[in-house]
């Protein structure tokens, strides 16, 4: 198979838009802003328009769930979670969802019903809500949910706004999914593998980073290793990170936020000081370079979206 | 298998929306319009206000496209063909488009680009693009692709607006891709195949029929049988139509546009008048119920987004 960087390099040609688009954040964002609603003609000057945020995940069963031990309450909530977290981490507040799915032959409308729900109790938390979407049958019984959220933002925080001199910040400690997932794979279905079955997504953590005005943000879907370096090249700075035992920087789907915040501002409440953007290029941790073998171990120039598995 | 119509309504029961909220057309018709822009204050009056049109479409292997008979180019073309009717259908002009896939582990780099360019093929032919996405491994090798367009529009045209007493119309013959496929079945592919690969939709009749003011109007996915009773059922309204051997009323996937118009208007140069909306409910033709079989044989009381295979 290709490699993830060739597929989306190949996309992203393909997808190029021209250069007088109204596309303000595009292919390799968490999500994407765009202008929607022209200036309107008399209106009070002095606040900045309104955009449009648009981010899409793609879960596929045996490959980002299993159904034999998570839910399908909680494979609707984690789904939801993760194309949440795109939108905030962008600064934006999500409003509308479209969820698609293709269903296995033997699904109920009562398994429906339960996928729906935790999909709905995810939205619930941020007060978005569902308004569409598709149902196909699925050929080769494998579930496959497909979401899109679209949201709202004046003022987008993307990933390369860092600026040398920033702090680094997290909004948590990045790990307890993955060893949730290791216990699972152990075949221990305790309480200590809910973080990984339906992580805790800290939106408002997010929106306190936003508000506080970060320089750049991203979400942690990956490992926080890999988003590190995304931020880095995307900024066209370097990052120096100290270690702490309670962060596994290789650990992914936590969805906590990573920022970098100037040292002028005030610190938000729920920022995790854990380093700070140099001069240079790539992520050094304790002073050696910080090789990611994330849990998604593709290395992507860019994202075409979130991440790919 | 649950039917779709248990499906639905299960899902449909747990996206329901909260009164107040900002959805002005919710699921059931071909797209979900929603408020984005709050009225800007000072800005001038008479004009009504832009709204967003948000719909999905999903296409699986084995299901909606087979990769022995059609190109990954039609396959691309074809899904964003769908997708991009859906928003017209709804009088309303698409924007922004989200690419989620689910590829199968041999897909080549050359592979991605030809389906990304047959997305592109169709969106370029009414100025939509393509900003992001989200690639994922197919668990089961079967091509998974999933599109949401948002679009934009003042006075959204629902299937619930057909009068009695209004002309019914539609832009072109159905049947043509029926026929496509049921030569590819019997082994000829050839050039009469070409409709049923690639539907060419007159994006052009949906904009004439919304300007010239149809009542409602409806994208034709699966057969115009099952179309014309959705249209009748979501109206309140009976449907008479007379036959034509031009017309195949039970192929499906052309996406021709059916729309009421009331007989005081200016019928629309692309308009081939059918039928006529009468008082009571269901549809006749020739008198005589006409039964709908069409290529999408599951009769949901409303649809979850657009068709169920």
């Amino acid at each position: 198979m290709a490699s993830e960087a060739e597929l989306i390099t190949a996309i992203s040609q393909v997808f190029a838009a021209p250069a007088d688009s109204e596309i303000i954040v595009g292919i390799g964002d968490d999500a994407a802003v765009v202008r929607f609603a022209a200036p309107v003609k008399g209106a009070s000057l002095g606040r900045s328009e309104k955009h449009l945020v648009l981010a899409a995940d793609m879960a596929v069963e045996g490959v980002h769930f299993n159904r034999s031990w998570s839910s399908l309450f909680e494979i609707g909530a984690k789904t939801t979670g993760a194309n949440l977290a795109d939108i905030f981490a962008m600064g934006a507040k999500p409003r509308y969802i479209l969820v698609s799915a293709a269903l296995p032959s033997d699904f109920t409308a009562e398994q429906a019903r339960e996928l729906a729900t935790g999909i709905m109790d995810e939205a619930s938390k941020v007060g978005a809500l569902v308004v569409g979407g598709d149902l196909a049958r699925s050929d080769k019984n494998a579930l496959v949910l497909s979401l899109s959220v679209t949201g709202e933002v004046r003022d987008p925080i993307t990933r390369s706004g860092a600026q040398v001199g920033d702090l680094v910040i997290i909004s948590g400690y990045p790990g307890q999914s993955a060893a949730g997932l290791e216990l699972l794979r152990a075949g221990i279905n305790d309480e200590r593998t809910a973080e990984h079955k339906r992580p805790t997504i800290d939106y408002e953590a997010a929106t306190a980073f936003a508000l506080a005005g970060v320089s750049s943000m991203i979400d942690v879907s990956d490992s926080l290793a890999s988003e590190l370096a995304h931020l880095a090249r995307a900024s066209g700075v370097g990052i120096e990170i100290l270690s702490d035992p309670a962060m596994n920087v290789h650990g992914g789907e936590d969805h906590i936020f990573l920022a970098t915040i100037s040292p002028q501002l005030p610190m938000p409440r729920q920022a995790i000081e854990i380093g700070r953007v140099v001069f240079g290029k790539g992520v050094r941790m304790d002073g050696a370079p910080l090789i990611h073998n994330g849990f998604n171990h593709f290395d992507a120039p860019e994202e075409f979206g979130e991440d790919f598995r």
